[in-house]
């Protein structure tokens, strides 16, 4: 699969790989393409062996962010080789080896013990370092309309920061930024009462959106952060007052807020200092927490079998397309070890691969046990 | 002179053309070249007629602001031309006019009554519209080496700023710039406690700078004043914290502060809300103010007498070389109307160059009469 450069939105035969180990395992895959909009057409990919619940649901991505210059990295990026034990590779840490640990470990459940008395699914979209647009929100619907169930999803994204077992992510924050343009009227510093300078307003507003800590955080979240990113007049002359002064704020938000609550108190805020101002918002992800329980237990204490060490429950981090899949059932996060995730000389440690598979079959083990079909 | 295209720091033949006009006055002309450190050399002119005092000094200036693009003009910006009874052309307002007229003003009153019994004084330089380094400042220390005093002083700058008669400028406001650096830790947004925002201090020490007026003003001054100019971070990145962010300000002040007590209030502000910071400080000028009394009294009875208009005493507007001239006289400006100077087709009305003729030669008039030794 490191072989085939799938830099988004580009496939490059990354699923065809995927589907020649699936299918011989049993399972019926579905070729999902998906454009919208002119938007580049995105191949994704639904696998699904057996047809009872409960369904144990595998998501990720075979897609890549491009590797920049060759020339800067120790091997060819997609040639996938292996030196003092490592695989290297773009794509390697995000995420085509927890992919291939994912397969690994159902093609072990099953000659080990047969097919599950359920159902193994993948939910692989070609559409997570893009826009996320023909990805994993697009499988999803066509999930719902099919009448297609998922009970539970691990997603194989790269949690852990150092070494493995280290993090298991339960929800992430949301991400809302915010571009705010303050208006005002030009002229000369030595006539003011002519002139009616923006910026005062403008740090009033800033000052107000950071004066007091947005909340203080909670058990399963950091508090929430307002970060002022950028501020900008461009205004060379010492001696005029500009016309007009932006500022770009990014909020990343715990389960304590909404994005449309926070649009709400942004406004208010800036009302409150008053004057005519723009604001224009993004929003990446609302936050979402799949509150430690059954699911999370399960993974937990596979990766404490195989690592030895107990993984924190974190919320921190960036998006990823849990953010998704949480509206459908209970989602956790685990893959390999992300140090050189987006890097140069991208690589993982095939000892950790092998252990990763070895965390996956446990959980499918743990999952499909007598009382496993509760444990979403 | 207007012929001469006297582009600071050019001389261009102008200071030739008054010499030209005061020797057979009987003006004594004293060519004062001054340079710096490198800077452009600059020709000035100290010219007097009589040896005794009261010495009655007129300052001015004869360089002059770029024209911009000459086609831009409805005349050539160094043609002189009169279309339409006004004097068209760069420098006209500010101010070779009003040299011409007080020039024009000494000789009618020495034609009429011969030479005062005292004397009339003219200080002309080159470098008021580029840095003021070669020029007023270095005139008034060769006249303090030379034991030459000045009683009073009448700037020629055009103070009216709609009509002749409007305004006479008994002090200015004094001018102090900052630039302010804030200096932080660059990092990512999703991980602020690894970043450390510059930017929640900068809009904080900003607001606090622009929280309360600096004062209410008084009888001969406009409240002070401080401009946010400009707060630039160049940061295009919604996920990343900045390691700095920048902001410039401008104080115009009045004779409620000085650029020292002010620089204090500043670096004292910004302390309080603490981290690290730069700050660097450029005084264009302190405030001055000529206490209304026998001058301004002198000068604003000549404006009624001449235009019928009895002349408000201001404080208001940019710099000139009178800040430099007030540590050694008494010095109030008057000269023409100000309406296009700095413009494309700066032009004068001829009228109110024979009209300020008049007003010149009543100053004169009265500053020598019997009681006029006291007027300053």
């Amino acid at each position: 699969m490191v072989r085939c450069p799938s830099v988004t939105p580009a496939d490059a035969g990354a699923l065809d790989v995927l589907v020649g180990a699936l299918e011989p395992l049993g399972f019926t895959c579905h070729r999902l393409r998906f454009d919208e909009d002119g938007t580049p057409p995105i191949d994704n990919l639904y696998a699904r062996l057996g047809g009872a619940g409960p369904n144990l649901c595998f998501a990720g991505h075979t897609d890549v962010v491009p590797p920049g210059d060759p020339r800067d990295w120790t091997a060819d990026p997609f040639a996938g080789d292996i030196i003092d034990g490592k695989l290297h590779g773009r794509g390697t840490s995000d995420m085509k080896a927890a992919i291939a640990a994912f397969v690994a470990a159902a093609a072990r459940r099953i000659a080990a013990k047969g097919a599950p008395a359920g159902s193994i699914s993948l939910l692989i979209t070609g559409d997570e370092e893009g826009p996320a647009i023909n990805g994993t929100r697009k499988v999803l619907d066509w999930l719902v309309e099919k009448g297609e169930t998922l009970d539970a999803c691990v997603v194989g994204e790269p949690t852990n920061p150092n070494y493995l077992g280290e993090m298991i992510k339960v929800g992430r924050r949301g991400s809302i930024t915010g571009h705010l343009t303050v208006h005002g009227t030009q002229g000369h510093v030595a006539y003011p009462h002519l002139a009616d300078n923006p910026l005062p307003r403008l740090v009033r507003m800033l000052a107000a959106l950071t004066a007091e800590p947005l909340d203080q955080g909670n058990a399963h979240f950091q508090p929430s952060t307002l970060a002022i990113t950028t501020i900008d007049v461009g205004n060379p002359a010492d001696n005029v007052i500009p016309a007009k002064g932006t500022a770009s704020f990014n909020i990343r938000f715990n389960d304590e807020h909404t994005s449309d609550r926070l649009k709400d108190w942004i406004k208010r805020t800036c009302d409150t200092v008053g004057g005519p101002y723009d604001l224009k918002f993004r929003v990446s992800g609302e936050s979402f927490l799949t509150p430690p329980g059954a699911l999370s237990a399960l993974v937990a204490d596979a990766v404490e079998r195989v690592t030895g060490h107990r993984p924190e429950l974190s919320t921190t981090g960036g998006t990823s397309d849990a953010r998704f899949i949480k509206a459908h059932c209970p989602v956790v996060e685990f893959g390999i070890v992300g140090q050189t995730m987006h890097k140069v000389d991208e690589h993982v440690a095939v000892a950790d691969v092998e252990r990763l598979t070895d965390i996956y079959e446990a959980v499918i083990d743990g999952f499909f046990a007598p009382t496993g079909g509760t444990a979403a």
